[in-house]
């Protein structure tokens, strides 16, 4: 057979096919049999991303084959090593591996109907579809950001249950474009302080992206810039095994994160190879049939042969072995600290937490002292952290801010592992995936803090808490524009609303200290992501009454009712719920009743039964919304569900804030006890 | 005098005050007013940060008396050099500095009045405030990023208009915060690229953040990282006014963008210093007096002595001979290059656009034929980026998919500043915020595309054109699960609610090419940012008349009459528009009246006055909305300005999307024709 010619890449040497065969031809035809499922499956789909499982098959091979301490049986063994295929596009990579090692969710019809509604093979990696499909990846970036947060949670369990039971590694597969975006930065200076020798990075190396050349839009030297931030680095040719294999065990070696920089040409061995259109699908029959020949694979589509697929399978059992013995050091351990482990990795949260916030909210009440929500989010947390060890917080350089340290936490890094805060340094979004990444290796339960203003520089990472619906608690303070001086750019207006947006997001906006400690006892039990929006300043204390049912879970409630006549409900939630109290005493003395209704949180209204919700806000009277945010949003309580848009009115915010002192700020934007009153009687 | 002990800080040694007074008295003076300039605003503001200023002094008056070019009683010449302060909490460091140079924006009232209601002088610098302020920051990297763009945009006017009309440089000082920010690496990566020999980067390496010393977070070799990407890099004593002096030289002889690394004492000679203490306001009346002491300054509070004043403005009128030289040079061109300079600088658009425009409609609109917005949208680009040679187009990294590129741009590079498309990488956050440095240097008018559900990657610099209220246009393409099979990472669901939230910003979902080229014909032209949203699918001509006129200028019109009796109002916008007009066409045929309004733009319909806008949506019939997003701020139009919440509904998405065709997508979520006529039908 003639060995096809392959375009060249001007930065790499030419490959020689045959010869890669002829070296290590086992070695071959298991990377092989992943690159023409991927080539098949891309194909039956008439969409995706070909080359990137082409080029990076004999990594990942080798990766599997000789390092991965896994066993495809039990995908969820605690101490597996985690796999995360952030060049999340190269989706055939990691399905084609499962399939091939017999991961029962991933089956051949799965790879057959890549790409289809209601798949397992989603176009990118979908945490949830299917055991053994760590993290959901495909922006770009997020999955070595999460990676920091594996590593840090391994770390973390190691230190509280000992080597025998955490002993892991966490391997992800990166490309050109995940180095690019800017969350990588954050994420690989986060790991390098943190020194997470257990973390290792496989950048594929292939220089090529969609618009063509990486050297179109960047000459950067990565592995002089994870130098610069602590890792140790190491290279190898992508396609030799043998070389692949040795940077694997000395990056294991290393007590510093590493990355290996896997050299590789994308779509190796078709004639799209080292160029921008292999990056793509490639759909072409001439062209597969060309690149088949090419590898020496002479078996119909999807077909994989008996006895290389046994291989395979051989693979995949290869850490039973492994897990089996782990099984028997978990057993040797006490029963107490098994069901402590096992709790923690399900993310039960014990039954005393219950009692505890109930006594701390009665003390709260009754003791009666006004204090920021943030503060009060302190004081909660120091009940949380008490009884859930799991909790691992942290903050955005803004920890004094944020109130997310605890006196008995202690800070995690490297010397101490045992800490459970982080100073995750001026990253907002290499914590939120961090975050994302402690949450889906188990065993932790994350919040970080920073001002929520900066939910915008951790939004794709949010959104992604949402969408795998897993729980991560950002709590977000100076959440208006009572934070006051520092002005518009670090006021959020818009940002309860571009947060509500997001779907399985849950925002707390608590109104006293009652409220807050609401929020957190269901923030730390809830299925998915959650965001608190905790003032700068003090407010009172408006739930002197009702104090340990937990009134936050049903997402509104009747915080004061109207005396005599109701003619009118005043909404709010947070900072504003005492600004509609005031504005209820201003009114009633007017004769004028009105009901005030707190709502920390419109997910849980929602998820309320319709009698409830009719309950809380009936249909009638005039309603006035008061929040030191944007209206977009509150037109569905003021009239979409059971009002009336003629006898609705919003007291809040519709610009950008200013800077000056809080106080001012409210009285400028109007967002004031008075301006809430009249609005009543305006509408009335 | 004593000298005063100081703290150390352990990676840097002691600095000794009264030798750095005694070494260079004339510029110690100099530097100190602005140290205690810092120290007054902010004790009387009791807020702010007094540390950065103190610190950074000593770079600043060597940069403003050696360096910078500038005049500051024309604080607008237009080649002058641009000084950003991407540090911006440090914004008393700006101010001190607009003061004693002699901008007329800043008074010492306006010092006196730091952080108050209505002063110029905010928490943070804010563009618009006073002329000289050039970006508003305060969002750590945000000033960084913005550099690259001023850098590019000057290159890309010198290209245009010669190095005798624009050769100037731009000046950063960036702080460790802006550094660890993800969206510094997107920067550096570029400005690397683009060999940006006219950026400069003033590093204030003081070693502290808010949570302490830069150690407990981070580790990364800063002058490793930048040179990795391909800067120059210097450093020097922060301190020491000839080796600041030194340093500056050679890097504006660098080819390349360059680094100095400052070492500097934040909160330079107070009790204060080398701690995070330091980094806040310092407030404390003893500690103040203490440091004027070790300064050997014995002025009043505010009291600048009057020779050192007039040293200072002296150093603000050194430009003008260099700025005269410039008009004479500027007079010399051609009157149509004059004019055409001026106009580019002021943001005037030309008057043939519009006749251009209406001639592209009318053909689109004859022709037919059904494509992609996104398509569309390259087509309008054709005709603009003919029309106005300042256009500034790109991707990041999705060019083929973005459509942001036409023909006869070329490609901007360090070999073509002439090319006007920019092969940004896969850095949106980058992108947005470069572009914003574009659209502040005047000259360029810069757009840029990426998937719509990465706009959360480029939120935070979205917000900051809507604060500054710049003319920048977000080509933002795929904008709903009609991507397909990519899935739900890549599917934009909540974004259009999220990019609506951000005052000022205008959102554009065009229904077909006649409203794309509408769309862009006003995005140019826009005072503020734009976004415009665009499908991948190929959509039909939905306006068949009223070519030429600018419908979309006016938000929302009726695009369909009801033919008899109108009963229902569907409204819609971009793909759902012939969705709402094939449902209208199935209940014409059921004899129901049905009026389509198309709704390219909300924020336009809510600028319109009350009779458009009740002649568009009158009250009575039924209404349904039809967009392939979340409802949120659709109540609105749906019941809140002149509807019934009882004959209301929503066809649209409340979860995330799913990998699949997209026309199974569209099927499976239920956005159809049928569904919207069922819904009509459901109501009456």
């Amino acid at each position: 057979m003639q060995n096809p010619t392959f375009p060249s890449c001007d930065e790499r040497s030419l490959v020689n096919i045959e010869d890669l065969r002829a070296r290590h031809p086992d070695h071959w035809n298991k990377a092989t049999a992943i690159r023409v499922l991927a080539l098949d499956a891309v194909k039956a789909a008439n969409s995706g991303h070909s080359g990137m499982p082409m080029g990076m098959a004999d990594v990942a091979t080798v990766l599997f084959e000789k390092h991965l301490k896994f066993d495809a049986s039990q995908p969820n063994w605690a101490d597996r090593d985690r796999f995360i295929l952030s060049a999340g596009h190269g989706s055939m990579l990691l399905y084609a591996l499962m399939y091939l090692t017999g991961y029962s969710d991933i089956s051949m019809e799965e790879i057959k109907n890549f790409r289809q509604m209601g798949a397992r093979t989603a176009g990118h990696p979908e945490f949830g579809h299917a055991a053994g499909i760590e993290t959901t990846t495909g922006p770009l970036g997020q999955g070595i950001a999460n990676s920091v947060g594996f590593a840090m949670a391994e770390a973390s369990l190691q230190a509280r249950f000992g080597k025998k039971i955490v002993d892991h590694h966490t391997y992800v597969i990166a490309g050109d474009g995940c180095l690019m975006e800017g969350v990588s930065q954050e994420a690989i200076g986060l790991a390098g302080k943190q020194k997470l020798g257990n973390l290792i990075v496989l950048w594929d190396d292939n220089g090529i992206t969609i618009d063509g050349k990486v050297s179109i839009s960047d000459v950067t030297d990565q592995m002089a810039r994870f130098e610069a931030s602590g890792w140790s680095v190491f290279s190898c040719d992508g396609h030799d095994p043998e070389a692949i294999d040795a940077a694997i065990a000395q990056a294991k070696q290393s007590p510093l994160p590493s990355m290996i920089a896997c050299k590789t040409h994308i779509a190796l061995g078709s004639s799209a190879q080292d160029t921008s259109k292999g990056h793509g699908a490639l759909t072409d029959d001439t062209l597969i049939a060309d690149t088949r020949t090419a590898y020496g694979w002479a078996h119909a589509p999807f077909d994989i042969p008996a006895d290389l697929l046994s291989e395979w399978r051989q693979i995949g059992a290869r850490g039973a072995i492994a897990r089996q013995e782990w099984e028997i050091r978990f057993a040797t351990m006490s029963g107490t600290k098994q069901a402590e482990f096992t709790r923690q990795m399900s993310g039960e949260t014990p039954k005393k937490l219950s009692a505890a916030i109930k006594r701390f909210k009665q003390e709260a009440s009754e003791g009666g002292k006004a204090v920021a929500t943030r503060k009060a989010s302190e004081l909660a947390l120091g009940v949380i952290n008490s009884v859930l060890p799991e909790t691992i917080g942290g903050s955005a350089d803004l920890t004094g801010s944020n109130n997310t340290l605890t006196p008995d936490l202690g800070t995690f890094d490297a010397d101490n592992r045992k800490g459970r805060h982080v100073s995750y340094g001026i990253r907002e979004h290499g914590m939120a995936s961090a975050m994302n990444g402690m949450a889906l290796h188990g065993g932790v339960l994350p919040y970080g803090g920073t001002f929520m203003v900066f939910t915008d520089y951790a939004r794709p990472a949010m959104r992604l808490s949402a969408l795998m619906n897993i729980r991560v608690a950002y709590v977000m303070t100076h959440d208006s524009i009572g934070l006051g001086e520092d002005g518009p750019t670090h006021q959020p207006v818009e940002h309860l609303a571009a947060i509500r947006a997001i779907p399985n997001m849950t925002v707390f906006r608590p109104a006293d200290t009652v409220e807050t400690a609401e929020a957190w006892e269901l923030a730390v039990q809830l299925d998915g992501p959650s965001m608190l929006a905790l003032t700068r300043q003090n407010l009172p204390i408006v739930r002197t009454e009702h104090k340990t049912k937990n009134l936050s879970a049903q997402g509104a409630y009747i915080l004061a009712e109207a005396q005599g006549k109701r003619m009118a409900i005043l909404m709010a939630s947070g900072s504003e719920v005492s600004v509609a109290l005031e504005a209820r005493r201003i009114l009633e003395n007017e004769g004028i009743g009105v009901r005030v209704v707190s709502m920390p949180s419109w997910e849980l209204f929602e998820q309320q039964d319709e009698a409830y919700r009719k309950r809380v806000l009936p249909a009638g009277p005039v309603r006035v919304a008061v929040e030191a945010g944007i209206r977009q949003g509150w037109d569905k309580w003021l009239c979409g569900e059971r009002g009336n848009w003629k006898k609705a009115d919003f007291v809040g915010m519709d610009s950008f804030g200013a800077s000056a002192p809080a106080g001012e700020l409210f009285e400028h934007f109007g967002i004031t006890a008075e301006a809430t009153a009249q609005k009543v009687r305006d509408l009335l």
